[in-house]
Order: C-alpha cells, then structure tokens, then sequence
C-alpha cells in the first residue's frame, strides 16, 4: 500500500523517475558514506525540467519536505536525508547543452559533473576556470547551489563570479527561467543570487549558463619559504602588482602541515628545508612559457635581494608543475595520520591570518587529544583549512575544537566558512559571523519563497 | 503648521537634518536638472546610520513614501521626486572611513563621491577599478544601489564584484551590518546582493567595504579598424588570450559615432581613416610599460598580416593615450549635434551584436525625424549604447524608437539595462527582458522586505 503522495508522483512521472523501498537502499547520501543506505520515502530522478516542477507541485501540495541530491560531496551534512524526506536527485539532469565559443559561455543541467564542464571547455579552446578537489563527482547544481571555490578563486572568483544565467524551480513548482548568456544586466533584480550560495533551501537550480575565459598559454609556479607572516602579505601585494593579473594560485602552508605533505604514505617528497614557518605555492597563467617564467624568476630574485623570501624553487619543467601541485592536493598524509579529524574552511581579513592562527596552535596544542593541525589555506582569498587529527570523536572534543577555532571570528569579522556552506554541521555557529538581524532577514526571505519549509529543512536556517 | 510627520521627524533628528519649504527649492532632483526646484515632504540629511534609522522608523510607522537621493546622476528617472515623497539624501554620510592597505579594502559612507574613493586608493598605491564618466558627481550609495558599470567591467567586474561587506536599513528602520573584508563567504544566504542593483527599493546603502587591486604599472593602448563584425569578435579573443588577463577594455564604436567623435565641436582629431565600419579602442594594464606594449604592438603585427584587422594605431606616449581616450570620452559631439536624444544601454550576446545593431539602424534610416544614431559600447561585455538625435521630443516618436531598439532582446535573451538600471524610465519595457514568474518574485521580495512599499515607490517593479 503507497501513500497517496508517492502515488500521486508515479502517476504523473512514471514508475521509472520514482524509487521507493528497496530501490532506494542501495543509495547513499554521501560520497564517503557509501555503506550506508539511504533512508528516505521515495527518491525522484527527473529528466527535465518540468519533472522537477512536477515533482516540487505535487510535493509542496502535500507539504511534504525535499531533500536534494547532486554529486553527494558537501562537506556540511546538507545531504543527509531523514526518514521523512523525498529525496530529489539532479542525476539524470546531465547534459552539456551547448558550448557557445564566441560568447565564451556553456550551457549545462545542474546534474553535469564538473570535469565534463572543464573538458568541453577545454575541447574549444577555452577554460571554465572553477576547480576543486572534488571535480570528478560534484555536479554543478550543487556547485552553484554552494557557490564552490577552489583553488584559482582569487583570479577568476567564486561561482557566483562565473554564473551568467541561471533556470531554478521555486518550492511551489513555479520555473524561474532566466538563461542569459549576457554579462551585464541590470533588468532589476538579479534573482541568479537568491539560488546561488542559498544550499537548495530557495530553490532547484536545473540548468546554468556558465562563464567561460580564454585558455591560458602558459602555467608556471614556484615553492617560497617564510618565516614572517607579515612578509607572506608583502610577498602576496608584490607578486600580484608584478603579475599584473597573471597570478592564478596563491596557496599557503603551516610548517606542520608541510612535513606531512612531504612525509611518507605522502606521495611527494620536500621542494624546500622542512624548518621554515611558512610556505607558499604560487601559479601563474599567462601568454608565454617562458617569458612568463623569466618574469616570475627575475620577481622572486628581486624578493629574495629584498630579503621579502628565504627560500625558493621555481618550477622549470612540466614535471616539477605536477611535482609541486600533487604536494598541495594530496590529501594521503591527512587520511591516514588522523584517526578522527575535523576539518574546518574559516575566512578572515587577511593580515590577521597569522597572529590568529599561530593563536589558535597555542590553544589546540593544550589538548592532549589532539595530535594533528594541518593548515593550509587559499590565502590570498583570505581562506584557511584546518585539519585537525584526534585521538577520540567524543562531542566535548569536537564541540571545544570548534570553539577554539571559531571564536576569534566575531570579533575580527571573519566567517565560519569561505566555502564549505553551513548545511546542518555549522548552524549552530551560524551567529558567530552573523548579526541576528541578518539572521532574521535570511528567515524573511525563506519564509517569502518557501513558506512551508519543504526545501531542504533544517538546513542552513532553522524557521 | 507642519504635519505631524515633518514635527516628529525633527524631534528626533534635529531640525537641521529636516529641510522643509524654502529650503527645500534650492535642491535639484538631477544634476542636468539643476534648474528645475525640487518638490518633496521635507528632505533629511542625516549624519550616522542611526540617523536613517530613526528616520526610516519614523516614516514607516506614517506609511510614508521615500525617495532616496545621493549624486543625483541617474539616467532613468529614480531620483525624479513627487511632492508626496521625503527625501533622504545622503550627501553627509561622506566619509572615507580606512583606507586598509593589506587586506586591500575601502571602507567607505554612501555618500562619497566615486572620484575620491579612487583618489583615497591610489594614495596607498592601488586602484579603485570602477570608473565612468560621472566619477566626480555619482556617490557610493547609488553606484552600489544601481551596480554601476563602465569602462573597465570587462577585466574587474561590475560594482557586484567589487563589493566585500555592507550595511544597509530596511524599510522598517532595522540596520543590517555586514561590513566585512573577507573576500570568501559562504556563511548562508549572501544578503548585500540583495542591496545591489535593486535600485533603493528594498534598503538603504549606508556603508561599503569595497574591494581594492594593486595599481597596474603600465597601461597601453591601440585605435584598431575592421569592415566585419565577426573579426571584431575573433579579435576580441585573440588579444584577451594574448594579453593574458591584462587587458582592461575593448571599446567598439561604429562608424557615425567616430566621425562624431572626431568632427569640430569634438576635441579630438581623428586616429585612423573615417571610412572603416567599426574601431576598437584597446586598453591593457600590466607591469612594464615597455615590455607592455611590445606585447601589444607583436600581437597587432600578428593580427595584421592573419587580415583580422584593417589598420591600427598604437599609442607611443602619453600624449596619444590621452588623444584616444579623449576622444572615448568626449560628449561633446553629442550633445552639440543631437536637438533631442534618447540613451540606450542594452545588452547582448557578443555574437549577436554587429547584425542586431545593422538591423535597428535600417529600421531607423526609415524614420525622418531621427538625424542621428550615435553607436559604441563596452563590447567585451555585451554591452551597447545608442545615443538617437532627433527633431523633436513627441512621445510617440519616443515610443518607435524604444520599440526599434527594444524588441529583438527579447528573443535574443538581451537586456533592456546593461548598467543604468530600471528606474521609472524603462519600467514598461521590464518584460520585454524578464520572465511573468521573474517579475512575480521581484513583487514577492519587495512586499516581504518592504511590505508597505515605502522605498522608492513606483521605482523599478509595481506592487
């Protein structure tokens, strides 16, 4: 005997689109969590677009919650399905539409996985710049849904830098369509960043017309040691002014946090001496291998004359590029040296990064349970990722990390997060980087486009 | 005898923050109105957020309409005030209030004047990107209300981008302050977007931190000429990809435009021959001024012998950047030439540009009474402005025109607004550009953020 509801979904989108019992357990709500069944009423896969607006009408007439599911790679507990929910999975949603190489944009479903995104690009000779750790899986519903960031953020910008028209379904079915390819429009509201950021919880995003630049020429990077934060800001100022908009990375690591990126099961070994505080990886994407490689090296003689730098290495073949940049995405030393971990994505003013930091060290180390701070961080976007390793996963040790770690926040006007999301894990720290009338104006515009709450509840904001 | 409103807005503000009666007449509603007395309630200068806050908590308890004022430099009608409209200007919120040369911020009051926000940022050795010609008029508040444009969108965004925290009042007086400087923030629903470009109708800017860059060293132009579209196109990518990230605008001005622009009353002399059908004016900004523009002259040569271009002129001093954009931003010749004129900012896809725009010139080739039809824009981001002289000013020759211009955006995905905005002025064309639903949720975020609809009524969207 089905419920009515899911009868009501079979009957106006096909048995095929609408997963109950045991077709749903072999289903996961996390890419990491993929022993685990998914428990949930039904699971819809729409084809298009109005499945979704079906699906969400039908739903939002029986008042019945919604959880979505993209590439499953939210590092925030959004995906997490309760018993209760119907869960909409974006798969199926997964054509590249068109690749428009004269406007330098790309139409995709949100159910496109990311590197498809990259590849197509990459087939006319363009780039679609948005890259991160999880490109193989994560889907770009849920990369717009999260406004993604990554490692080239400071050059090319967030997500939301890259949206240029967005199709996205309110809660009661209604379609939002405004795919535009234009780059500047001031039509009255730019309801694009209503969905963007906002974790599903005001809308589906089905289809998106992306930005797209021209491919670079030219990669050339270098490995730099420090041990004055104040000179990694002075370093950062000197190179960008240098670069002249060349610059594509800028990625800092914690002395800690080197040696294990350069220690075994790691697949790397050391560029530079272990012993400095600081190191920065930097990127440059230019016009010309090797004139923009003369222009970094004679940059960094410059620095070091100055005394701004150390140390430094500077990547003289495609080998060392893969060298240096496997170093900063591995992720094996932190897998396998913590037993328990937290990981942590927190912003803030960028001259502050060091003193709060090396603050936040001083804290942790008190903790005789805590055996691992591995920082690293996009630091010319003001982002820092803390993966700290435990000996136990109790609460009072988890909750005493996130206080150490989010306290400072407040006060300097950093955020709790740069780029993960809040989802469920970070809510009750939401009000740490927001004031309550922020807070109370997120409510008001959740409450105006999703007055029953059936979008992802519980997520983000509680009403 | 003052109304009760007036009588309790002085109270709480202090009568010189209320003008009222005579001197009100001395105020303006436009800066090229500056002949025409302005008629309103009163007029509030408050000195402090607080001040608007108490002001808009006074208002909104009355049900009393606002009209926002800053630099009074709008072009579609937002500032033109009815007699039954307060007034709160911003003129007094005018300082600057840090400079902070590390986390490369401003922190700026709505009401200073773009120029000095560029002025205050090369002190310390960078750039305040945003600039257009009413920098020396147009204030903060409005540049972000409106998510001003101009000449170098292409390379640093619109006012959105350039935006990191904000503080804004809502209608009911609440402050909602988010004035940080981080440049990553995913901590829920990113609110300040919802304060830029919607015009003053759903808050009040009050203060900005504003995203500063390093000063470019170099900057380097070339006068460029083509007889077809498509190679303006296939040149916009190849110099984009060629100058690796360094190029900063790419202007297209179409043939009657530049003989305008190079015909006495103009300032300037002509660059190249008139006879060409289209001219781009290049702009990069990058670290070497010679090595810069060795860089531009080889892709020039490049670009020549592939016959992708006609003819170019590359500055060799000063002195010749100064004539080419000079000559870019010469109004004279329009306002000379034209007896009455209509402005246009619409937006396009790149492709699309050259046909649409000879198709709305043959179409008004037709009509006697236009003399005139002034053709260029921001092309590297879709954006096209059309100045149209003619002999007279009657509505429904006003009409035709907007039609000509109006109708292909719709099929196109075009937009009515590149950068100017909605106001009063194109509030009939709004969907001719955006969906019924859009609309629908436009009127949806008004009521529930400003349910009495008292900022800027009849402004961008009806409720």
């Amino acid at each position: 005997m089905r419920l009515p509801l899911i009868e009501e979904l079979v009957q106006n989108l096909g048995s095929d689109k609408v997963l109950t019992g045991e077709e749903i357990k072999v289903r996961y709500t996390h890419i990491w969590k993929m022993a685990e069944p998914l428990k949930a009423l039904a699971c819809i896969l729409p084809k298009t677009t109005e499945d979704v607006s079906t699906a969400l009408k039908i739903c939002h007439s029986y008042d019945q919650p919604i959880n979505i599911h993209g590439g499953l790679t939210n590092l925030v507990g959004s995906t997490e399905t309760l018993e209760n929910e119907v869960v909409i999975s974006l798969e199926k949603l997964n054509n590249i539409e068109e690749v428009d190489d004269k406007s330098r944009t790309i139409t995709v479903q949100a159910g496109v996985v990311l590197e498809a995104v990259q590849n197509a690009a990459k087939e006319k000779d363009l780039l679609f710049p948005l890259n991160f750790g999880a490109k193989g899986t994560a889907m770009m519903g849920g990369i717009i849904s999260t406004n993604a960031g990554g490692l080239r953020v400071f050059r090319y910008g967030m997500t939301r830098n890259l949206v240029l028209g967005i199709e996205a379904v309110l809660a009661d079915g209604t379609v939002i369509n405004s795919l535009k390819k234009i780059i500047k429009d001031n039509s009255a509201y730019d309801l694009k960043q209503l969905f963007i950021g906002s974790e599903g919880t005001l809308g589906i995003v089905t289809r998106a017309v992306m930005k797209l630049v021209e491919n670079p020429k030219s990669r050339n990077s270098a490995f730099v040691a420090f041990n004055d934060f104040d000179r990694v800001v002075d370093f950062l100022k000197f190179m960008d002014a240098g670069l002249a908009s060349t610059m594509s990375g800028f990625e800092l690591i914690w002395n800690e946090c080197y040696r294990g990126m350069t220690t075994l099961p790691a697949l790397t070994k050391p560029i530079l001496p272990k012993d400095y505080k600081y190191y920065v990886l930097l990127e440059s994407m230019g016009s010309d291998q090797e004139e923009d490689r003369n222009k970094m090296l004679s940059l960094l003689e410059e620095a070091t004359t100055s005394e701004m730098i150390l140390d430094a290495s500077l990547a003289m073949s495609e080998s060392d590029l893969t060298w240096f940049w496997t170093m900063r995405e591995d992720v094996h030393p932190f897998v396998s040296q913590c037993k328990f971990d937290q990981h942590f994505d927190i912003s803030l003013p960028i001259p502050q990064i060091g003193p709060v930091i090396d603050n936040i060290i001083i804290q942790l180390d008190k903790i005789k349970e805590i055996e691992h701070k591995f920082v690293f961080g996009h630091v010319a976007d003001g982002n820092v990722h803390l993966i700290i390793g435990k000996t136990n996963d109790s609460q009072e040790l988890t909750n005493k990390v996130n206080d150490i770690i989010y306290s400072p926040l407040s006060e300097l006007g950093g955020s709790v997060s740069a780029e993960h999301g809040i989802g469920t894990h970070k809510k009750p720290y939401l009000k740490l980087c927001r004031t309550q009338e922020e807070i109370k104006l997120m409510k008001n515009l959740k409450m105006a486009m999703d007055p029953k709450g059936i979008l992802n509840p519980g997520r983000v904001i509680d009403i």
